[in-house]
């Protein structure tokens, strides 16, 4: 299987390495900036290129692995009209690949990517799609070789996995970043709270986060909230988080209580 | 060492279960609820008391594990002023135990307990306090027998610590639980978010989180941003959230990047 990779981010980057251990070709690495395509192409042994008029036009699937509102553009600029051709991104329909050619499609690994930290692409969910079975039957086949979680979603569905994952991921890690921020206020080191964190990701492993939900908000101790607002005095902005945080978790709660 | 554990809630619970198993006695389990106190008393091989009138008076240390709004008022009744007495709230102040005994102190474990879920003790956090140099003295050899992370922090430190953890660890439970109920939404399962949170997590065990921060808001790809409120639009509760955190998490790196 030869492949062309459009992009040199984070996603590019996990999926070339991705692909070169599952034994697949990269033929081509394009990216605007030739130092970023140069960088990822030598990591993947392929061509590095910037100008979409040097395209391999004769590999079997090209990957857009740009940011979401460059997608439609790059495509179009492609001029592949018969070629296999998908994006990556969790919130773009697969209509932003519409009329670029016969064969379009999704393929969206659903991960929090770091550039310099390796991830068992096995245990990744791959969320795909096409237009057409073929197509999907192809997408799903190069997705099987990377990992053992392939699902066809719907655009809309892609769409609310993404805002779910946002929530899951990148919202939780900024409240660790808070965490670290007022702790650093009182001299005290993050390490205290990064076996919590473990924990905290540990028990919804096998639970559902509402059934192991603790803390003063669930309990409705009012008198250790606003103990804690007054603790947040300087930080307008972190109490008014903590506030509709809170409150948030007992309207949750209320509401499963019936 | 002889020890009284006052309440049988969570705390309580996973105390009593750790000093068991790092072979101290638990001479007593006092709860105002006597089939609470029997279920935790027959799990730690102790004796069960609902009356106070009934408290051993000749043990070493009486741990206080009841909410924070009960503190004051139950260790005003023991009526125990020469013996050592402990709290073990993130977000009670020392004080709530001052003219109860000549020796008081705190003993915080900051950890996220599930009653059916086991921890390692030996990895928790243990915040200590007490009024004097002897009695800190006690305190951190108790505490050493449970745990290899025991740190003398002040009350405010030990607020600061708590008011961090809600953020850490409560708050991100419940964005979890968020993501869970806009999954269910469409039609999909909970298993596709559980690898990401379980690699969120690690990867903040040997990085700040504000360094491995991804997603939209911090990339401020406002589209996506825009195109994720609109998915949310019949959550306007959840929209008012995405919002807060998006800025916030702007405001963060804004600040970072000077």
């Amino acid at each position: 299987m030869n492949i062309v990779l459009l992009g040199s981010g984070k996603v590019a980057t996990h999926l070339g390495r991705a692909f070169k251990m599952a034994g697949q070709t990269i033929v081509q690495v394009w990216s605007r900036n030739i130092e970023h395509a140069n960088e990822l192409a030598d990591t993947v042994a392929s061509e590095a290129i910037s100008d979409i008029a040097d395209i391999n036009r004769n590999a079997d699937l090209y990957i857009i692995a740009v940011k979401d509102s460059a997608i439609r553009d790059l495509a179009l600029t492609l001029g592949l009209d018969d070629k296999l051709i998908v994006h990556t991104s969790g919130s773009t329909s697969i209509q932003a690949l519409e009329g670029v050619s016969s064969h379009i499609g999704v393929f969206y690994p659903l991960q929090t990517f770091s550039k310099n930290r390796a991830v068992d692409f096995r245990q990744i969910p791959i969320a795909i799609e096409a237009t057409n079975p073929e197509d999907l039957t192809a997408i799903r086949a190069i997705a099987d070789r990377l990992s053992e979680k392939v699902t066809e979603l719907s655009s809309a569905q892609r769409k609310a996995l993404h805002v779910a994952a946002v929530f899951a991921c990148n919202f939780t890690n900024h409240l660790m970043a808070i965490s670290q921020d007022l702790l650093k206020a009182e001299n005290l080191d993050f390490d205290l709270i990064r076996p919590l964190i473990a924990e905290t990701a540990e028990k919804v492993q096998l639970n559902d986060p509402e059934a192991v939900q603790t803390g003063p908000a669930v309990r409705e101790e009012n008198e250790i909230i606003l103990s804690h607002l007054e603790a947040l005095k300087e930080r307008p902005d972190l109490q008014e988080l903590y506030r509709l945080l809170s409150q948030s978790i007992v309207n949750l709660h209320k509401q499963s209580r019936g």
